[in-house]
């Protein structure tokens, strides 16, 4: 991990500008620059349009934070966030081949917040929001996909969303379940587990026990987050009670985005027979996988690089950019989220689906190229 | 200029993200992302200054308009002056290797672009704000400089005031007049012709007299905006009175920041023995070169790059900013465009300097270093 730190003083920054335009003698000056650009100016100015064809909007996203939920570090502020931000853009460039612009803006107000994104909409082809606290990241989700005609994605939420989904796909591929006939435990419900709830509803899960803390969160509950009480509404059907120990019980499926070692294998233990823990909290797992297969889990995943089924989600945000900006859509809809997790899902075949595999390695290009396909036909 | 349209579709943006850090293996991705990116985050913030060791911040620019001034074209909008901001930022990085983010505000509402410009701070290096009109380009310098603490260019006002400085200053090397003794017309009072009459203040001018297209100001001219009252309060020492062609008359200099064809072949020759006329309109000049040099006119100069004497905004900026980067300074002070004149002036050696090479070549790309050196040198 010190060698992380080395490498950052190094890179001196992870991205950079490049040119797409030749600058080198009078001839070149004079057609990117003046007076040759007054010429792509006035068909933007008549066709606003136009500015996906003629400057690199078509291909540019703003990574945007407020610095107050960065990686597992907290509220850190909005500089220290930059360097996540930076990764986040080296991967889109990486990965799905979109330009993405790291910025930070320095105000914990939402209304400030979106009011600042949505005055620079006409420099970018989307939004990708980054390490927003919630229930902030709601609000202001919510208030610029109102604002804005480019699409809006909190990775946080909704990147996390479609991969841990894909990861539930395959678990059930593997074990002949159905997601109607499932029960399902949500651990921490902040941004990526309330949108993970609300994408498993999208998908047809039925049985969602949602906990956080203090336990199962359940309709009519007292001293819940107005955040809160819209997830227990729409999940947990049967108003179960009781601390996470008592969701576990007859469990198909545990997704833990909360903090370390909450999961102990007793709670594994009750779960249900051929089933799946996805234990997500980095660095610290809710419970290591080697203690989680012991306790019977049949299949496990986390966040991290070092044990197999990495949930990540950088199988997910390029693509679905990629597709979105291809499509040139205005909004990223539900529909598209569920047919990138189950792009992710279907890129492992049928005979390489096993308990150790059902999420692809997230060194792998090419499921970027099937997650941007999918978003691109889920464009009605 | 077809062909400039033609290349703008064939690149579809002049610029586009590059990587710093290698993502080709999963520990790439462990250093550079998750879970390594945690080191440099802490780091920035327990120390904000980091951010310039740990991130791009050190090298960064912003590009930033509202659309509301672009070339000569005028008030087109946000979305149509990115062509230019883009082809700023290919320049930035071809001639200054500074890396800079082309950004488009919407907003005409000085203090709300302020604001926006004021909370994307921590992401920058610098700002350089651009294609704003006036008078409230002003307005919008002055208070974005007393609320950040990066430097802050208006390149149409100050870029343009250090290159027409220089071609003055070697148009007083060559014929051998000094600053103090010479009668300056600078016609056109907006952004550009503000920032130049008080460079040429600083540098030592005290007879400088600023028309606009009524004719010449003077201290008590009745209607005029403030911004020209405040030209005219410290300009034009006589309160000399009427159109340009008396502006004219004994004049050593003339600079035109103005409109195409306002200067005629009799107001040339009524200037004094060795006159300088730089006609920078764009992209046609105040006079055409060859009909000043027949009425006499010892040098010409223009923005255009098909005449002799190019006085191009690309001299001055990267190396400022290159300059103004490297020595981390809080912002741009007047003794540093000075000093960034004087670097340009004295790039041409005396055995070079001639009517028709009194500034630098566009193309030539080391005029930046001498530039950025002299920047530095010029902190206090």
């Amino acid at each position: 991990m010190e060698k992380a730190l080395a490498k950052h003083y190094e890179w001196r920054g992870k991205y950079e500008i490049a040119l797409r335009s030749p600058l080198d003698n009078a001839d070149d000056l004079a057609q990117a620059y003046t007076p040759g650009v007054a010429l792509p100016c006035i068909e933007i100015q008549k066709d606003p349009a136009k500015s996906y064809d003629l400057t690199r909007r078509w291909n540019t996203v703003a990574v945007i934070t407020d610095g107050t939920a960065v990686l597992g570090l907290g509220d850190i502020g909005p500089l220290a966030a930059m360097p996540v931000m930076e990764g986040k853009a080296a991967l889109f460039k990486k990965f799905g081949d979109v330009d993405a612009i790291p910025l930070c803006i320095s105000t914990k107000d939402p209304d400030e917040f979106v009011n600042t994104v949505a005055l620079l909409e006409g420099s970018f082809g989307g939004i990708n929001l980054e390490d927003i606290a919630a229930p902030r990241c709601f609000e202001i989700e919510q208030k610029l996909k109102a604002r804005v005609s480019i699409p809006v994605f909190h990775d946080d939420q909704h990147g996390t969303a479609i991969v841990a989904l894909a990861a539930v796909i395959n678990a059930l591929r593997l074990t002949k379940k159905s997601p109607e006939n499932v029960k399902v435990v949500v651990n921490g419900i902040g941004a990526a587990g309330t949108a993970i709830t609300n994408l498993l509803s999208k998908a047809g899960f039925t049985h969602i026990i949602p906990c956080d803390r203090n336990g199962i969160l359940y309709e009519g509950k007292a001293d819940m987050s107005p955040a809160h009480a819209e997830v227990a509404a729409k999940t947990n059907p049967h108003k179960i009670t009781g601390k996470l120990a008592e969701a576990m019980e007859g469990a198909d499926i545990f997704i833990g985005v909360s903090g370390p070692n909450c999961v102990t294998p007793d709670m594994v233990r009750a779960m249900n027979i051929n089933a799946a823990v996805f234990a997500m909290a980095n660095p610290t797992p809710e419970i290591m996988p080697d203690t989680a297969k012991e306790a019977g889990a049949y299949i496990v995943g986390t966040g991290r690089s070092d044990f197999a089924n990495q949930i990540n989600n950088v199988l997910a945000f390029p693509g679905v950019f990629r597709g979105a900006l291809d499509a040139r859509v205005g909004e990223i809809t539900d529909e598209m989220n569920l047919a990138a997790a189950n792009a992710i899902a279907s890129y492992i075949k049928d005979s390489e689906l096993a308990p150790d595999y059902i999420i692809p390695s997230t060194l792998d290009k090419s499921v970027t190229k099937s997650v941007a396909d999918a978003v691109r036909m889920a464009v009605e």
